[in-house]
């Protein structure tokens, strides 16, 4: 998870505890059971130059690199808050479940081969049963390093057919590709990226209530993992 | 380095030879003797699922990180092709140092606090003597992991002052900060952004040479860093 505040109200549930991170790197660890099963919430903390919330492609990576390295997870769940669109059917409080593959919409490399490698399409674990169960939306998720779309990143956005747009996931699902780790990202819509209301002010007003939906779906999502073996997911 | 073609004229004039990595990443390592110092060329590698050079930030934290954490660098060389501009006299086969700070031009991030940490303004060392003394241009290094340049990055980049751009220096430097390791960019520039020929078809005309004045300045460098203290660079 890249911000604090999204994170703050899933550490409470959990009753989680702190873990020792990685120093120097600036990640903030915490660990919890629950029903037999270890969870590591993994923070990618705060930016020591600028005080704030350590967002972006960057910091998941280190971030994610470093608790692969030294806990070697079964499933790494990229969640966070994120940007819906109307047109795609998403509302406010949203909780989208990723599907098929994610993408990056900030990387336009008009070179042969480099193109594909630029949108990344990372796999992600398919479940669909799950979210039939659970009443979750699924679809494409689509990361870039900027609170707004550009008319370049629209354009790659369409293109994608992604409903859902965020800060890391696609690079938490890069790492996780190179380390063999099972992936899926879980995002709560705190903003429409196609409505009047610029991104800014709607992710300020409606932080809180996506965080707080994100971590009920997050624990639902969790609470049908656990049991189940990876291979019998789909 | 990104991009095996912009290193392999360099790993001949060292003699390099193969250091094993670290499985899984990608990175592909090698070591050289230099006057008695250790040099490391560590390459990002090829994507293995498409072919092409690991080009980009998430490669570069990557590769970054695992060099520091394995070898503890004295100095960390972001080095490679980039893009400069006529209208800060760029020419094709320019070596630049990077000068000041590097930045990102790709990461917009209009809330209070995120718009600086965005831009990232990582310090670099401070070259300007030895810049001079071999006659190579310095100026600030900006980082995106597009190709072109959209108009927000037209934006950014004019606000920043950049007269070089690339596709992983920043998030080199970002790692360097965190790790406390030295950080500075050399960059050969294989195309100008403000031409009117588009900037893949400039990429691939001079990338072979921009490549081989990349090697030729870098060993320069090399040599001039070499013998000198880290307190005495300036």
């Amino acid at each position: 998870m890249a911000m604090e505040a999204e994170a703050s109200s899933l550490l409470d549930s959990l009753s989680a505890v702190v873990v020792h991170g990685t120093p120097p790197l600036s990640v903030k660890w915490f660990s919890a059971e629950r029903h037999g099963a270890e969870l590591l919430v993994a923070l990618n903390g705060r930016d020591r130059r600028f005080g704030v919330d350590s967002i972006g492609t960057d910091a998941a990576v280190l971030n994610t690199y470093a608790v692969i390295e030294r806990f070697h997870p079964d499933v790494v769940v990229s969640a966070g808050t994120a940007g819906g669109w109307r047109r795609s059917g998403g509302e406010i409080g949203d909780v989208y479940v990723s599907d098929r593959h994610v993408v990056h919409h900030d990387r336009r490399i008009d070179l042969p081969g480099f193109s594909e490698y630029g949108i990344g399409r990372y796999p992600v674990l398919s479940l669909q049963n799950m979210a039939a169960q659970l009443g979750l939306k699924i679809g494409i998720v689509t990361t870039g390093n900027s609170l707004d779309e550009s008319e370049p990143d629209r354009r790659m956005i369409m293109a994608s057919g992604a409903v859902v747009k965020d800060m890391e996931a696609a690079s938490v699902a890069y790492v996780c590709l190179q380390m063999s780790t099972p992936f899926v990202a879980v995002k709560a819509v705190t903003d429409l990226v196609d409505d009047h209301t610029p991104t800014a002010e709607q992710f300020n007003t409606n932080l809180t209530m996506a965080s707080r939906r994100l971590s009920e779906e997050l624990l639902r999502v969790i609470d049908w993992l656990i049991p189940r073996e990876l291979a019998q997911l789909d």
